[in-house]
C-alpha cells in the first residue's frame, strides 16, 4: 500500500504519534512501528519527531533502537491539558496563545463572536496584562498560569461580584490538591501566601441592566516566577508558588487541577449553593482582623468582618459602625 | 482664474451649496453666482444640486431664474442634526447610518476601538433592533427615532440603572420642549403615551466589577409610525407620536431637543445631582398604581410605590410587605 503523502505534515497524524510515544513511555519505539501504525513513510515520521521536538518534547531518537519519550514539556498544550481533565463546562473548548495581550481581552472577543461558557483561553506571556483599576498585572512567559473564562451564567449585574468569590476559592482549592499549600482569600479578589499576593482575579462583564450577556474571569498566578525576575515594584509585596515551597511546580497538573475545582464550584453555583460556596470562601479569607481600607481617596484602619450574600465587604470602623462596601482597596495589615 | 476640477465632486463644496441655499431660503439663487461663490463651473454646480435632490432636498430650478430650496429632508442626517445643536457632550460626534443592524451594537463596536463619550449613533432603519432581555424592537425606516449614545462614566455598575432613569427623563423632556407632549415614564425603562408604550431605553455596560468601561444608551421611540405599521403583537399596546397628535412630528427637531435635554440632564447626573432628577423622573412616572409585576416567572398584582436613590423599584404586595425590585417587568393595569 502506498504511504500518504498528503498526511506528512498533519497536525492530527503528530498527536498519533505523540500518543503512541507516550503510550510507550520510557521504552524505544522503532521508526519502523511509528510508520507503520500512522500509514506514513519513514521520513515523514523523523519530521514529526522533530516537530514535537521543537515544541519541546524530549525524545531521545536512536539508530536502530527508535525514539524514545523522555520529558513532557511543562507548557499549556491544549493536548497536555486537556488530557484527562474531563470537566463538564470549563475547559470544554481550550485556546492556548505562547503570547498574546491579554487572555481577557481574547476571550471578550471570542464572547461577542458567540463562543459558548466554558472556554478557556491561557497563555504563556500577557504583554498586556491587566488587574483590576486597570492596572497592569506582571506576566512574564512560562512562569505563571495566566488564562481567562467565560462564563454565561442567568444573573443580574449585581450578582456577578459572587463570581469572583467563587473563582478565587475555586483556584485556592485547585492549589492546595496540586501543591498541598493553602492560600488564603483576600477581598474581593485576591490570593495570598505568607503575607504575599500569589494571584488575583479580574472579572468582567458585558450586561445589561438585567442581564449578563457574558463574564469573563481572568486568573493570574505567579507559579515560577524567581525572586530575580520580579519588578522592583512587587519585590516583597509578591510571592510565587516556587519560592513558598522552594520547587519548580509543574504548571500542566496545577491549571489541570484549578480547571476542575473551578468546573466544581462553578456547578454548585449554579445549582444555587452559593452560601455553602461563600461559607469555604470565608474559611479561607482575611476576615476578622484590622485592614487598611481606601474608600473615595481615604485610607484608613478598619476590621474586615464578614462578606454578605452580595459578595460585599462588611468593615467596623473605630467607632463601631458597620457599613457595606462595595469596591474598594483592602490592604492587609502586618502585625 | 479657471474653475476648479477636482473640487467639482467634493461633498465639503455640496455643503457650501446646500448652506448659500438655506441661507436664501425661499428666493432663487442663479447657478452663475453659486459658481462663482464656489469657484466653481456651471456644470459643478448642476451636479451638486443634482446630488442634493437625490439625499432628499426639495430644490426647484427654474431656467434664468436659478435654484431655490423649497424643502429640506427629514432624515437624521449630521449636517441637519449638528445645526444648532450646541450641546457640551451629547452629539459631539454624531454618525448616521439609512440602516443598521441595532444603533447598540454600531456603538459597542465604536466604544471597543476607544471611541469617546458623547458619541451619537442613529439610523433610519434597524434590521436587528433590540429591546430589553433580547426581545426585539420594531424599527421600520424613517418612522422613528433609533439611536444610541456612549457614555463613559466613573460609576460603579450597579449605579448604571440611575442612568436608565436619566435617559428616560430626558428623552421625556426632550419630546414635551419639540410636541408639547407629556409622556409618561415606566420603570425601568419604557416611555407611554395614553396608557400605551411609545418608546423604550436600552442600557448596555461593559465593565469590571468596581469600574464601568463604558455604557450604551440605546433609545427607540415611535414618531410616525402609521396605525397600519403596526405588527399585529404591536397593535393596541403600542403608539407613536403621530398617532398621539394627529400630525406628521419633524423628526429632525424632536431629535435635537432630546439631545439636548440628554446632555443637560447627564451633565447634572455628573454633577452629583442624581435625587433631583430622579424626583423629576417620579413626578412624570406611574407611581402610586396598581400594576402587574412579573417575578421570576410569577406574575402578581402590587402597587409600585417609589424608586429609590439606586433607581430599584419599591413595591407592595397584596399582604402590605414592601420589597425592592432589582428586575421585573411591569405591566400597567388599564382600569
Amino acid at each position: 500500500m502506498a504511504k500518504k503523502v498528503h498526511g506528512e505534515e498533519s497536525p492530527s497524524i503528530r498527536e498519533e504519534v505523540l500518543r503512541l510515544l507516550k503510550k510507550e513511555k520510557g521504552r524505544f519505539v522503532s521508526g519502523e512501528e511509528i510508520s507503520a501504525a500512522m500509514d506514513i513513510s519513514r521520513t515523514a515520521v523523523w519530521k514529526h519527531i522533530q516537530a514535537l521536538r521543537e515544541e519541546g518534547y524530549d525524545i531521545i531518537s536512536l539508530p536502530r533502537q527508535g525514539h524514545r519519550l523522555l520529558a513532557v514539556p511543562d507548557r499549556l498544550y491544549p493536548r497536555e491539558i486537556k488530557e484527562g481533565l474531563a470537566t463538564a463546562v470549563i475547559g470544554r473548548h481550550y485556546h492556548y496563545y505562547p503570547v498574546v495581550d491579554s487572555t481577557n481581552t481574547v476571550v471578550r472577543k471570542l464572547a461577542a463572536e458567540g463562543e459558548e461558557e466554558g472556554t478557556v483561553v491561557a497563555a504563556e506571556e500577557q504583554t498586556g496584562g491587566r488587574g483590576r483599576l486597570g492596572r497592569s498585572w506582571f506576566s512574564p512567559p512560562g512562569s505563571g498560569l495566566w488564562f481567562s473564562l467565560l462564563l454565561r451564567p442567568a444573573l443580574l449585574p449585581r450578582e456577578v461580584p459572587r463570581l469572583t468569590l467563587v473563582a478565587g476559592l475555586a483556584t485556592a482549592k485547585g492549589i492546595a490538591k496540586a501543591t498541598g499549600l493553602e492560600v488564603r482569600l483576600k477581598w474581593p479578589n485576591d490570593l495570598y501566601l505568607n503575607g504575599r499576593k500569589l494571584g488575583g482575579i479580574l472579572t468582567e462583564m458585558e450586561a445589561e441592566l438585567d442581564r449578563v450577556h457574558f463574564v469573563v474571569v481572568g486568573i493570574g498566578l505567579n507559579v515560577n516566577v524567581g525572586e530575580e525576575e520580579w519588578p522592583p515594584s512587587l519585590r516583597g509585596t509578591a510571592i510565587s508558588l516556587r519560592e513558598a515551597c522552594g520547587r519548580e511546580i509543574p504548571r500542566v497538573p496545577l491549571l489541570q487541577a484549578i480547571l476542575r475545582e473551578l468546573d466544581d464550584c462553578y456547578r454548585r453555583f449554579l445549582a444555587g449553593e452559593f452560601p455553602a460556596l461563600l461559607q469555604e470562601w470565608r474559611q479561607r479569607a482575611y476576615l476578622g482582623c484590622p485592614v487598611f481600607i481606601t474608600l473615595g481617596g481615604e485610607k484608613r484602619r478598619v476590621e474586615a468582618v464578614d462578606v454578605d450574600e452580595e459578595g460585599l465587604l462588611l468593615i467596623r470602623k473605630e467607632d463601631g459602625e458597620i457599613s457595606r462596601v462595595v469596591a474598594g482597596d483592602v490592604e492587609l495589615i502586618q502585625e
